[in-house]
């Protein structure tokens, strides 16, 4: 329950409201800034000076801040007032990112790598270098509102501990203290889940702009799922929501990673397509599924029936999800978004038989659009968010925003 | 997205806040209520002077208003300030109260009656009949907020279109519609499924007080869920959120009412646990299943397993949604609560191999609280809600709030 508004609180939720709409929008005139937020011009007038002051808005020439109208009205986010500096630890690579306000990515370094084949210590240690570099890069006066960490696995966003990321061959790394340890700084290191972070971005930025209520599906060795119900991503109780991998969806089927029998993911996870197809492949490859699914589409006889039979599974399960949370979007990320034209009847026709009527009229299926730096935008989020909730954390510098 | 506060907004905010506050933990002194919400004694004095004055909250005895403190400094809401009317349409009985503030019920009538066996026509006239008697029984200067409807099956918030609700057999029958034209009067009438509205009243006042992430689900011919997430009941984009009885969860299984195979009602589904218990009854009666649950208690050879087998695919499907949503506690309501005490084992044994484990950290399960109360209160709130939301909505009686 929130407090009594006083005059300062409302200043700052105004200008809060305004940051991150253009941060999610992009540049806008003043105009339709006052519109949008139902502000008077003078309030506009102001909030946008403040915002200027502390350089976290630059006004001027809309073609250089991406924008049409008028050029003395525009008023865009500045990429370079704010950054956090995002990481993704993924199966076989990792990523590092400085991303500035308005999700513009300035910097980005993908090294290949396997964490799987190291012990934790090293795979934080490479991390650390990566952080240490894009750290380096980020332009003299942005304001660095922290780090975001997203992880294939379970994680408690309280403390960045690391329950469970079985394609690490984690259990219990305490990454976000052993990155904050190494870095000694007073960076807020923020750690997530990378099916919630990818959501948070496709949401503001790609095949979910504009819903308030979405699942967000994505495949790779494992499945999870990022949920924004209401506008917001659902973190849940102890920050793990989304773990839709092990819903039980055949008690015929086989054992998961995790011990149960039957879950999603041992029926659409990427050695399930594998399995199907008859691969003879050890181990996990990204690239395996990626050539699967394309010979799919050239009507392979065998990689077709399995990415069809990946397809009957995806919808019985999406339909339990659909029915349970009626979304309004469902977007479909990895290799479940590149296999989706191939599948879209099948999983369609499931739906149609297990989700009743008025959760079926709205929701739509799409494919992710923003690949895979989905999750560095989103892990990014953790910690712009922060400015973003309270733009007044950046202090003034005292001058006026440039002269439009 | 919100607009910017004006000062007449945040007063009014602020009063909804207060409001919101006694109607959910009863009276409560002044400066209580100074510290809970972190106003000074003055704005706390002036709030109350103007819900006093529009006669939602009463000062005084705190005896009277059921709370201890200082009689002088004692505030609580007035049940007979503001109310609604609620009507729960159950598969075998009419139930229709008139709520007051605070959750008080005023009056409630329950009728056997079998809305299966009649065209829904006469159902709804049945229905009027309560409503009319009901508001009849409004004390004189009781603000009436509106009415609220609940239903055992899917609706559609936005008209109060009742798509499928099988166990009174009915399909797209617009019940919203129906009664606000036979009414004929100004009330707006709101309508939802009654697992939707049963989670509110278990969230607000039962076993789910102070919680910010609760599942509830609730058992009876159907198995529906109610979703509280972050404090805010989930709708979902078409308001049909919950329906997680149509999660398939075996596809070996039997076909469901609803035309798919395997759903999760039709292995927990009261018609479940008969078929399971080699009951011969036709049709299902609740007192069947009642029955049946206290056989179990008693150690009945057949009727302790078929239980206990309910219990298994309780846990089953209950894995899946707390890896999903990661709640931090679940309601059991109807015959799932009931049976609790009997299943508790076997649904933790079941949770302890499926769910991820910061999930299963958290998450508490216990039986529900407040009975077929909570139906009525839940559907009551559908309307008290815009009360609470903007208490300036009714008018001031320009007298002051009786002297203390």
């Amino acid at each position: 329950m929130s407090p009594v508004a006083s005059p300062e609180t409302v200043r700052r939720d105004n200008l809060s409201l305004l940051l991150r709409r253009l941060h999610q929008s992009g540049a806008r005139s003043r105009s339709e800034i006052g519109a949008i937020l139902g502000m008077t011009r003078s309030t506009v007038g102001e909030l946008v000076a403040d915002l200027g002051a502390r350089g976290l808005v630059l006004a001027g020439d809309p073609a250089r801040l991406g924008s049409r109208g008028r050029p003395s009205m525009v008023v865009g986010p500045n990429p370079e007032g704010a950054a956090a500096i995002a990481v993704d630890i993924a199966v076989n690579s990792l990523s590092a990112a400085v991303v500035g306000l308005g999700g513009q990515v300035l910097r980005v370094t993908r090294v290949a790598h396997s964490p799987r084949r190291l012990a934790f210590e090293e795979t934080v240690e490479d991390v650390v270098k990566l952080i240490q570099s894009a750290q380096a890069s980020i332009p003299a006066g942005c304001w660095t509102a922290g780090l975001g960490l997203a992880v294939p696995g379970v994680v408690r966003r309280a403390d960045g501990l690391v329950h469970f990321a079985p394609n690490l061959g984690w259990r219990n790394v305490p990454l976000g203290r052993l990155v904050a340890e190494r870095l000694g700084s007073e960076l807020p290191v923020l750690t997530a889940n990378e099916a919630d972070v990818g959501a948070v971005a496709e949401h503001t930025w790609g095949a979910g702009i504009g819903t308030r209520h979405l699942i967000y599906i994505t495949g790779d060795v494992g499945v999870g799922a990022g949920l924004v119900i209401d506008g917001r991503s659902l973190v849940g109780a102890a920050g793990c929501a989304g773990e839709v991998g092990h819903i039980q969806v055949n008690p015929m089927g086989v054992r998961c990673r995790c011990g149960a029998i039957g879950c999603w993911e041992t029926e659409i996870g990427g050695p399930a397509l594998l399995r199907r197809a008859g691969s003879a492949e050890k181990g996990y490859r990204p690239e395996a599924i990626a050539r699967l699914v394309r010979e799919a589409a050239w009507g392979d006889p065998v990689a077709l029936p399995a990415v069809e039979e990946v397809g009957r599974w995806l919808g019985a399960g999406l339909g339990g999800l659909v029915n349970a949370l009626n979304p309004q979007r469902v977007v479909l990320g990895g290799y479940l978004g590149t296999m989706w034209p191939l599948v879209e009847q099948i999983v369609q026709a499931e739906l149609r038989v297990r989700v009743v009527a008025p959760a079926l009229e709205v929701v739509e299926i799409r494919p992710a659009q923003l690949g895979a730096e989905a999750v560095l935008l989103g892990a990014a989020e953790l910690a712009l968010t922060r400015v973003l909730d309270d733009p007044t954390m950046v202090p003034s510098r005292a001058a006026e925003i440039r002269a439009s």
